[in-house]
């Protein structure tokens, strides 16, 4: 983009700084008597106010600072959806320091390495979770405090710890709250990509606002909306659903841990509290609509579950849509875009030219790309992919909540992430004439072939649909002519035989003749990851010169 | 406030812009099949889409470029809620340059003074105003071109006039859109105070970015509504009303021009367009009222009535209510703030603890301050009144949509508009419990007797109550020991006759001892200003001497 110029002076007050600071201060002033439902790690629930709980935030932004801690600190947390995640959300940017998230999914290695790389001096963590950092803590290497998030005292060994209830209740409430600048960074979050170490994100007061603006926009979020963040607060800030609900002055339910155990004490709070706004991924999503069934629930008028993560399934989304009348709002993005970037709501006039079936199966889609946002979908070669829902390039964005780089690393290194400006998304997409994408792979998952793309996970669908074929797993290896060739593996049904022929024809449904595979393999078992995903890095090695 | 302070750095692209420029394009994109409805001078309605209208907003600002107009340069705009005002809206900052409203209501030697002071060099008119203003023309000093709205070539008297759309059809749309800063002006409006010359507000394209965001957000406005501003487009820009929906990509309806004569005309817009969002004041909403009614409109469900400008009276708020399902939404602010700083909706809690009545009656405020905004309501001496409902103060505002200055204003004149970086508004309100505020006077209107404050128009409205009395009107009179005592003139209905002591006996319900009339005196008329309201100044000057 040209640089920027300067047009004739604004009286305006331009100078007025969007932070979390204001947003806290100005949500409580306005909204105080709004309530906050919570359900702390021993399963018990409490209720509170924006302004009965605002005392909490002041009084542990004032312990931060006793604690040393300040402007441009980093303060690493580490917890459930909590009502003390949600102080920590306010009462760290409050003094300027940065809200350091640590994934408590993340490999025991990955995590140490976060601490380091961020530099936390102090860490937050739920008594839950002590038990699996408490082996890191000696080779951390600037933490000089560890707060312990309980109900009482616990048993632990760390070194240097303190009980959070007992530095608020020291503390004085935060007497001045410091003017921080927009652009400084309010928030950490680093992303777990499954190459490589975790890459830092650094988030700053002015791309949360505006990505809570956003959101708010795009699920018309009002005073009137009960929201319940169920994405872990501690994935990409849970979407921004806290910032959300404090901007608009929602009633916020926050469920503490989720998972498998906890599933009917939720799907119980979505109902009982009349949540409308949720979030989650089609994991969570799936098994609650089972419990939500098995209660009797009948309508859920008005709810709508921001689905991302990984793609829903259509029958999820008409299953909610059917059942519950409730929306499944299927979005895409990434640690790198605050999340939020596509959200798909269909449009009055598309709804007018497309049948039911039609606008069901739009749900498939991530949908369209707001105001705000700049983007491009290019091929191999940078070229923009044209508007035909079937050309798939890769995603690249440019916006207010769009990383510009990543945390310490060497210029050298975003050259490849970054081109013009725009951050590539390594996805790759396809968009239509209405502008709305549906993303087909990973760019590691296609192969280039030629100058083109061949999407390994279409034809992996397409070839599971095959009635002689248990599994699937295509991957590109290296060709010397071809930069990269397709290669198959497959698992039998039970005594099933298969034969070349019998492949192309099934795939000659979809594919072009040159796209097939050049090569396939009859196997027993697909090598796959700790998490049951096809490891199609074992895969590429183990066959790698068989086209060379 | 403190001053900026800076943190750790970010990582994101806080050097993105947000300009009206990057809003139309990206709205374009990803709307382009949202229609929009309008109607022109000559009553005539048409169709057209984001998509297909965008050729003529590129080529009217390649057409300014060619006129010798860019950066920084401003270029008055006189029309209705025409599709061509709309097109400027987006062709002028386009280019970096300022769109001046030039307000059609007011009085030759004002409009003269805002072309003057804003040094336009290019006017664009519409052609039923050019009979208007061509008596001004040669007395205007910068303006170098004047640019026709029309169906057609006119007859005028004009200098150096060429049509805007022979402009249009002449250019190429423009090839390279600047990358301006977000806080260069964008548009200009000056103030209609009742006394001195015209203020000047610039806003910057980041205020009115954001303005908008907090307007989708206060009103819920999704791609679901369909927006028909009908405040004129020259008053604060309609509210920013075209700004929201282009945001969201709802469907636009543009009236044109607002007359008695074209009520019905755009009533019917209303109810066939399906619009869900519009706004005006009481003086346009009550009369539309009628014609709905008349028309047997029975549902008018979703439709949300901003109305500001003056308070609306709560049985139109009902009648809007109890006939069609339609909520009057009462908003407060003014050219100063862009203009929309509170919005009456009613939150859930306090729902919660109302009764049917007292939520009705609750109509009559002017809501709650959003996040974002700043404010302070304060007494003569500058402390902060209580939130008790009663106690009433100047407010204050502080805000990134609020002006920090006016247009070329010395620093002199602009210290007794400002206070710590706050706006004065010269509106006196109450607030509430619950964060509403209830606009009593403007300041000018507020009697100030002994350091306290004493409401002219709460207690012209308790006296009107009187059945003796037809017109009441209460001015403060200056007084050598309580600096202002109050005065009162009565128009009695009809063979009455009124006693000192009935006076104070009706007071006496709602006021103080203290705050009575010091004299009253019974008229035949009270002194009126052009519109019809009590010309105080009038008043005042009639009895300066009366207490001294």
């Amino acid at each position: 983009m040209a640089s920027v110029v300067h047009g004739y002076p604004s009286t305006m007050q331009d100078d007025y700084q969007l932070t979390m600071g204001q947003l806290i201060r100005q949500a409580v002033r306005s909204f105080g008597d709004t309530e906050i439902v919570h359900r702390n790690s021993h399963g018990t629930w409490g209720r509170t106010t924006y302004q009965e709980n605002f005392d909490r935030i002041e009084r542990a932004a004032a312990a931060f600072n006793k604690l040393g801690v300040g402007l441009g600190d980093r303060i690493g947390v580490m917890d459930w959806n909590s009502l003390r995640h949600y102080e920590l959300y306010w009462a760290i940017p409050a003094i300027g320091a940065v809200f350091t998230q640590l994934n408590l999914r993340l490999a025991p290695e990955d995590l140490l390495y976060v601490i380091n790389d961020s530099q936390a001096s102090v860490i937050v963590i739920d008594e839950t979770l002590v038990p699996a950092i408490q082996p890191l803590a000696e080779r951390t290497k600037g933490v000089k405090t560890w707060v312990i998030l309980s109900e009482g005292e616990i048993e632990h060994d760390l070194p240097n710890a303190v009980y959070y209830e007992e530095l608020i209740a020291d503390a004085e409430p935060l007497a001045d709250w410091p003017n921080i600048s927009e652009t400084s960074a309010f928030a950490a979050g680093y992303t777990t990509g499954t190459t490589g170490r975790p890459k830092g994100v650094f988030y700053s007061h002015r791309s949360q606002y505006l990505h809570a603006y956003n959101t708010v926009k795009d699920l018309a979020v009002s005073v009137e909306d009960v929201v319940m963040p169920i994405t872990p607060m501690f994935h990409v800030l849970s979407w921004g659903m806290v910032q959300v609900a404090v901007m608009v002055g929602a009633k916020l339910v926050l469920p503490g841990m989720f998972s498998a155990e906890t599933l009917g004490d939720i799907t119980d709070a979505l109902t009982d509290e009349g949540v409308t706004v949720t979030n989650g991924v089609p994991a969570i999503f799936t098994p609650m609509f089972e419990v939500l069934k098995s209660k009797g629930v009948k309508d859920l008028t008005g709810l709508r579950m921001l689905c991302g993560g990984s793609e829903p399934p259509i029958s999820m989304i008409n299953a909610y849509r059917d059942t519950f009348n409730a929306e499944v709002v299927h979005g895409w993005g990434a640690s790198e875009t605050s999340p939020i970037v596509t959200v798909n709501r269909m449009r009055p006039t598309l709804r007018a030219r497309m049948t039911e079936e039609e606008i069901r199966s739009y749900g498939s889609k991530q949908g369209s790309f707001p105001v705000n946002v700049d983007y491009k979908i290019v091929d191999g070669v940078g070229n923009q992919v044209p508007a035909d829902g079937e050309t798939a390039g890769e995603v690249l964005l440019k916006g207010p909540w769009i990383t510009a780089s990543y945390h310490g690393m060497p210029s050298e290194a975003l050259a490849d992430r970054f081109v013009d400006g725009y951050w590539r998304s390594g996805d790759v997409a396809t968009i239509d004439e209405n502008g709305f994408i549906k993303i087909t792979d990973r760019l590691k998952d296609v192969i280039k072939s030629g100058g083109e793309w061949i999407s390994s996970i279409d034809m992996e669908n397409l070839m599971v649909s095959h009635p002689k074929v248990a599994q699937a797993a295509v991957v590109g290896l290296e060709h010397p002519k071809w930069d990269e060739r397709p290669f198959m593996l497959l698992v039998l049904k039970d005594g099933e035989d298969i034969t070349r022929e019998e492949i192309d024809e099934h795939l000659l449904q979809r594919f072009a003749k040159w796209q097939l595979p050049e090569e396939f393999k009859v196997v027993d078992e697909i090598p796959a990851t700790s998490v049951g995903k096809i490891d199609k890095k074992v895969i590429r090695s183990q066959y790698q010169d068989l086209y060379t």
